[in-house]
């Protein structure tokens, strides 16, 4: 890996620029061809994989929506309708939604809906069960939506993209990510915040939740999976599982915001590995979310305030990644353009 | 303008997404609406013009690189070869090459060159004057810098460009940049950086040809016209001629980094309405920068540590604007895709 990086940064070091000039560009450079293993790195084809599933501890009052909001907004994403579909499509990623525990019907019912993007029907179970009072899922479940999360990775790879990012969308999923990081030792009042948009009492009422939740399900901090069974839910653990099997592939991947990076946090729990695949497409609004990239030590591509989901952060963060890959291979060396070196890179070169 | 403003606020909260949960795009959406005076706002048509000059206080060993770069360079970006035309090109925007002042003969002289861009021939002379020891420019030039930039903001328009924006090119230029600031009443501390990357005792020197320039120019603080004479460039004035040019257009225009958003801020001097139509692209590495933004009360879009010029920060920072836009133009409604409101949405619809 080492001289890869050598590699890349004498590569880098060889364009048009003073050194060093394209800054943080040129350090998405290094680690994704350091992902690749190849120098210059390629970036041709990417896709978002939205993970849809609804949380149980939704009907405990902690979001402004009602649960049938996942699956609308869900159907939202299959006609093109949502966040999403407008910024993926203004960044060059293609969109694929996954239902990995929506409520209800199987969907679309509606013959009227024409999908616009690959819809992966992955359901695990009807919703994760309510985790303040009952484990989320079954081990049997936990483990069938981890194996079903490596084998989209591995889905991933085969439909030839080179980078992929992981987007939420599910009312309530905010609050089960909070539990879950309180369950692996952040402070409650750390990782709590008002998801869709709550007052201050609701606020007081889901860290409550939060907290209540945290001690019946009595798990090991460190237990990345445990916590996932106990307080987490089948889109979580998909993505969990779908971080893990990029091991090995060549595959970046790229987070969006606090649920997406909360999920990844249990699988970092399993195998601190990952990071090396990784990037922290955004910072979020949500206040949790900064104390969990530190602790991974990810650094967020783009800061623009942002709290959506659906993958949307994550898609802004992975394509400005995408253009530093762009100026390493387009532009052109002092050599080749005939252009006069400074003292500083003549002693370099 | 309240209004325009109110109806994009409506036309943004109408959209299936929490409240607000787009962040800064929202922002800048109002922005654009309010420039265009038009709900939502379009982008379909972006140019960035880089503007090549020569500065005289390059003889005065301030640069690593000789004062040929800037042609050497120049041509660079005539041929497709400059991190400008890669990024550009990732963006969306078509780049368009100013030759405002660059030294010597006129070029492509070179029947071999086939460019690959517009290339608008306005050098008001060879390189300004060395401001250290003499007037950067006569009254005259610099009368017909800013009617030259002037003209190029309208044919701008007439290209059919819904947003700009600024590049810089030329050797000393962020020398010259931080003489204008430190007449202006900056302090030459907080301005004078490392420029291309040179070191600590250069930087000393630079510091020191700062404040012997300002002195020699002994120029009203508030004179942004007279500061471009005595301590600017033909490419600083065209640029800043080029922004005034921009009032009433409905053109916004992005900036890149230090040393157009120091001419940016002699133009601000001149008409502090000009932020009604300004982005900062971005927050570069160069120290000088974020005091000069935060005078002029402008946000930068990202902060990737970039710090190239060219432009390449601000088609970036653009780019993130036009994808505010875009999802505000293709986002469905709450009542078009049949979603449950949440009881703060129903409150204001």
């Amino acid at each position: 890996m080492a001289s890869i990086k050598i590699a890349m940064e004498n590569h880098l070091n060889s364009l048009t620029k003073p050194l060093g000039s394209l800054g943080n560009l040129e350090s998405y450079c290094v680690k994704m061809a350091e992902i690749q293993k190849r120098v210059p790195p390629k970036i041709e084809k990417k896709g978002v994989y939205v993970f849809a599933g609804d949380h149980g501890v939704a009907v405990e009052g902690v979001s402004l929506y009602p649960q049938e909001v996942t699956r609308q907004m869900a159907i939202n994403i299959l006609t093109g309708g949502a966040g999403i579909n407008a910024l993926a499509g203004g960044t060059g990623w293609d969109v694929i939604l996954v239902d990995s525990g929506v409520c209800g019907d199987d969907f679309p019912a509606d013959s009227e809906i024409k999908p616009v993007c690959p819809f992966m029907r992955e359901r695990i179970r009807h919703g994760s069960g309510n985790c303040l009072r009952e484990s989320a899922m079954s081990a049997e479940e936990t483990a069938r939506a981890f194996e079903r999360g490596n084998s989209l990775a591995h889905n991933a790879v085969d439909r030839g993209y080179d980078m992929v990012a992981l987007g939420d969308l599910g009312i309530g999923n905010t609050t089960t990510a909070s539990a879950m990081l309180a369950a692996a030792g952040f402070s409650a009042a750390s990782v709590v915040d008002r998801g869709t948009g709550i007052d201050s009492a609701m606020l007081e009422h889901k860290r409550n939740v939060v907290e209540q939740a945290v001690r019946r399900a009595n798990v090991p901090p460190c237990d990345g999976k445990a916590i996932l069974r106990e307080l987490g839910s089948p889109d979580f653990a998909m993505m969990a599982g779908f971080i893990l099997g990029l091991e090995g592939t060549g595959v970046a991947c790229v987070l969006d915001g606090f649920p997406v990076t909360s999920a990844a946090f249990m699988a970092w729990l399993i195998n601190p590995k990952i990071c090396e695949w990784l990037f922290a497409g955004h910072l979020s609004r949500v206040a949790g979310h900064k104390p969990v990239l530190e602790r991974m030590g990810l650094e967020p591509v783009v800061d623009l305030s942002m709290r959506l989901g659906e993958g949307t952060g994550a898609v802004i963060g992975g394509y400005i990644v995408e253009l530093g890959v762009l100026a390493a291979r387009q532009m052109a060396s002092f050599a080749k353009a005939g252009i006069s070196g400074s003292s500083a890179i003549e002693e370099k070169f």
